[in-house]
């Protein structure tokens, strides 16, 4: 564990007891304990006293295959929620091999600096060269100074202007959701370099090794793992477009008539190339290049498919080529853009319904499916230009801003704007987006068996049962994400929760078995939630958007529904063994081995690290 | 010397004979030879016949300081005469550090391809998933593939539409001017991939040490030296501009009331860092980045001079930002920032004047100053959109399309872009332009006496015996492009012709005093010269705009000047030793050993070259 105060640029390190790995994992699980017993409540996100964590897991690095992803966890300027966010590729291993499993950055630089992690030493360098540089600049002059065979992790010009729904990058990968990257600029913060060339070292390399090949061999004979590599993420969106939840135009519908024109068999007639993240044998990323019209030289590793939905469907726009113009913009200028493509149909209802005119928008035309008009306000956003400014606050704001009934249509859960599936036909996710402790996120409880209709099949409309299967999910993914693996593994029937906990118990010689380490998941969960608690969160903003729970889908296979969030939420909080305000019962704490958790250092103790020589 | 035939995918080896160097030099002189002696007239310079020469000099990769230049020689698809373009940077001394003096591309591969040419080996790779892409991710993707360390020219998208005046592009430097880039692209030529780790051996390294040594003291001594370091060109605009020579509104005034919003010291307020080219101790190059306003995220190394009088002057504009801008969508797409700029002045005088009209630009208001019409048009250009398209034809082209009288105010030479000084203040620069072998060209007899005030100083407006003046300026940027030397030590007294003599014979052994020197420069020019006789150029072609021989300059300190360009010739062809109609009289050839110049072999036979083997 690495700590650097930039504000005093000490160094220091730490070493992290086995224990804490048993009860917390890796990277989710010690972002949420460290983040809660560090900071104070009330602390501004994006002041000197925000902390901000990177952290990998004891998987990164070791044979595992698809263990690639690294996380950070800070308070969201977006949200005020505690905020983990993921990416793949290579800095996270690379940060691992650089000897490090946690990056804790505090304090606030006077200047702008970029932090070099290299061969054991920890330097920080000056960066005002690279402020205001976009994301592939910022890495290519860094590499061009201290020499290539380095990974970066940075921020883009747009995070410099604290907008809050801004990534960290790293080659084309993105820390995207809730504003980390306004938190790391914030702190004067461009770039993190990491040479990483050590060995990483696991518990018993044997055993590893064999869990290892019997996931190789499940991969090799799996036809769902070799379609996933091939078409990655935006083969979903023909599933959720026939299941009539595919958010178009601002939610107002469900289905999305220029669906085909953007869905993965489209997709793959811009794709060029194969691309993988370190070491994954799944190699599911795809390079695709504009080589016609407008946006022709657009050059992206994607997009995925809620980018494909968030300037897709949510903007009424079938054209497929400024999907990825907007993709490229968003890796360059360091935006997320689920929020970004988000906000931007949201911008488009109001400005059909008059809320918003053309003299608000600078006399760009933005109607739904006008892709110019869209592309102009991204790049707005993207550079504060005008109601772009105003935009850039993210939806909630910017709706409380605009006035005039626009916050009706603000599809945001605690100020992070909603992903790309609706849950008005997939109640599960209804209780997802609205629980998930970074706010209206789709991937803490990913119901891939309401959404894509994964095995055993459920009932998406019922609303029986819904909050076990919630909890389980959402408590698996916490596993995943606390391990840095990938979940497309997992839901493409690569790898189970049996493979997870042999690779765990290899790798750090701490034995547990799946039931123990759905536990930590669960336990995890917890701490998020009683971070959320102390901060004011509670039963009043587990909510959705009015839409959902009021306007009854209008078309479409999920026509009629809407979400019965007061039912599903009593039986989510029942199965959490949470009050009716969504508070942890004491019970479950002590269950979970939190019973200290209202205290100030809930089984944290100084002991448990060593105080690491300044460099 | 490597030859490479795309069509056939056969790759020899020569040996280039020292006798051959001692006529030609190298680069420049070499290509003019070669390309003379194997291209038959009237090839088409985008058909496979067409043959496109990448040469270094006998400087490049050893100590000798500023010497970094690679040059491309071919057949211009924008002028239809020899081409001859040069880059700075890395590209040229890692070519000759992998082994070769000399590269000839021949012929045309079926699909698109890269070359590597890795420690002997040369490799033809498939660069299918390159196509498409600007010049900034060809590189990156390439690098991201080959590993890293290695150097890389490339063409962007742009020339992939073999749009006339695209670039050839290694980091962000260019081989910009005339088309190299089309070429290249229409041999589906995406990339040439270097790796070079050879010593370069010199013949006499002591001797050659001692005139370095020297070198290197002027340069430290001199204040001038110092000055360019800091500014690097964009320090001449003030200088142009008070000499009422700085092109404003496509020539229509040589005055510009915007100057110094876009000067150089406007510029260095956005200059982060310097950048240097390989082991030049002069240090010029700027990197500037855009941190506010509605271009914010722009970076570029540069620009230039003459960019900021393509994007600036020439277009009215006096937005530094917006130059910026352009300046960097012309490196990513791989389009030559003077022809570009150019003929958006052109478009934007046609504008004002009616000849074309809203309805033509597709509704963007290209009056004089408006940047965003600027960008926008530039835009339309790099990837052929609308009115965007047409232009990319080249100005004359374009003009002829338009008809209605534009050409009259399509300001170029033999079908290139005329550059950023106006000559009706200058009289010898209209020579100049008047007679470069590649068109209207600035470099290949910049009169900085006239332009610039260097000493010793000459009457800018006389006419007496600018033809002597031009000539030796002609002959003297021949040997320096031949050697690979960059001009601007040169002009600030860094450097002279007897410290070039002397590099050039300890370098390779062949003893030169300066005036053989220059005599090869003489050659060389006569050779390029008899290139273009050849493919039916002549006096009637060394001419330009009528503007400047009818329209008198209607204000500033050159008010009332036009070029007297017959008087101006025909003293120039006096000089030369060429006949009234601008051909070499016999005499002349003989004293240049060129006689047998008008049959087919010149000077080449056989036996200077040995076969190499397959690779």
């Amino acid at each position: 564990m690495l700590r650097v105060d930039l504000t005093t640029q000490d160094v220091s390190e730490d070493a992290i007891e086995k224990e804490i790995i048993a009860q917390f994992l890796g990277g989710r699980g010690l972002g949420a304990k460290i983040l809660y017993e560090e900071l104070t409540p009330g602390t501004n996100p994006l002041g000197p006293q925000n902390k901000l964590l990177f952290l990998t897991s004891p998987l990164l690095g070791t044979e595992a295959p698809s263990c690639v992803k690294y996380c950070v966890v800070t308070k969201s300027p977006l949200s005020g929620t505690i905020l983990m966010s993921l990416a793949g590729g290579f800095f996270g291993c690379e940060l691992r091999r650089a000897g490090y499993d946690v990056l804790i950055i505090e304090g606030k630089s006077e200047r702008p600096v970029y932090l070099l992690l290299d061969k054991g030493e920890v330097q920080i360098g000056k960066a005002e060269y690279l402020w205001g540089m976009p994301t592939d600049e910022t890495q290519h002059y860094l590499k061009e100074r201290l020499g290539e065979g380095v990974r970066i992790a940075c921020v883009g010009p747009t995070a410099e202007r604290l907008v809050p729904f801004t990534s960290i990058i790293s080659d084309k990968r993105a820390v995207g959701r809730g504003g980390a990257g306004a938190v790391m600029a914030s702190k004067n913060l461009k770039a993190i370099v990491v040479r990483g060339k050590k060995e990483v070292g696991v518990a018993d390399s044997k055993g590893l090794h064999k869990t290892v090949s019997a996931i190789r061999k499940k991969y090799r004979e799996s036809d769902r793992i070799k379609r996933f590599g091939k078409y990655c993420t935006p083969r979903v969106l023909d599933f959720v477009n026939e299941r009539g939840i595919f958010p178009t135009r601002n939610y107002q519908s469900g289905v999305f008539e220029g669906a085909n024109r953007i869905n993965a068999e489209a997709h793959q007639k811009l794709v060029v190339r194969k691309l993988t993240c370190y070491k994954c044998p799944v190699v599911c990323s795809n390079l695709a290049v504009v080589r016609e019209g407008p946006y022709r030289g657009a050059v992206t590793e994607g997009p995925e498919y809620q980018t494909l939905w968030s300037f897709g469907g949510q903007c009424g726009n079938d054209c497929l080529e400024a999907i990825i113009a907007a993709d490229e913009i968003c890796d360059k200028f360091g935006v997320d853009t689920i929020s970004a493509g988000n906000i931007i149909g949201f911008a488009m209802e109001c400005y059909e319904r008059g809320i918003i005119t053309r003299g608000d928008t600078g006399g760009i035309d933005l109607r739904f499916g006008n892709h110019q008009a869209m592309i102009q306000m991204l790049r707005n956003i993207a550079v504060g230009e005008g109601l772009g400014e105003v935009l850039a606050k993210g939806v909630r704001r910017a709706a409380e801003i605009i006035g005039k009934d626009a916050e009706r249509y603000a599809m945001q859960v605690k100020g992070l704007e909603m992903a790309g599936y609706d849950p008005r036909g997939a109640k599960g996710m209804g209780i997802s987006f609205a629980t998930s402790p970074r706010g209206g996120c789709h991937e803490r409880g990913l119901v891939t068996r309401e959404t894509f209709g994964s095995l055993p099949p459920i009932d998406r409309f019922s609303l029986e049962g819904k909050g076990k299967v919630v909890m389980e999910v959402q408590d698996e993914m916490t596993v995943l994400d606390s391990l840095g693996i990938c979940v497309f593994p997992l839901h493409n029937g690569g790898m189970d929760i049996f493979d997870v906990a042999d690779l765990f118990s290899s790798a750090t010689g701490i034995k547990l078995d799946s039931d123990q380490v759905m536990k930590a998941g669960e336990r995890i969960w917890n701490v998020e939630r009683m971070f959320n608690l102390r901060e004011g969160f509670g039963r009043k903003d587990d909510t959705l958007p009015e839409r959902f729970l009021k306007e009854p889908m209008p078309e479409g296979p999920s026509k009629g529904h809407v979400v019965e969030l007061n039912q599903l939420l009593a039986d989510y909080y029942s199965e959490r063994g949470w009050d009716k305000e969504g508070k942890p019962v004491p019970g479950k704490l002590e269950e979970l081995g939190l019973q200290g958790l209202f205290g100030r250092s809930f089984a944290y103790s100084k002991n448990l690290v060593r105080q690491g020589g300044r460099k």
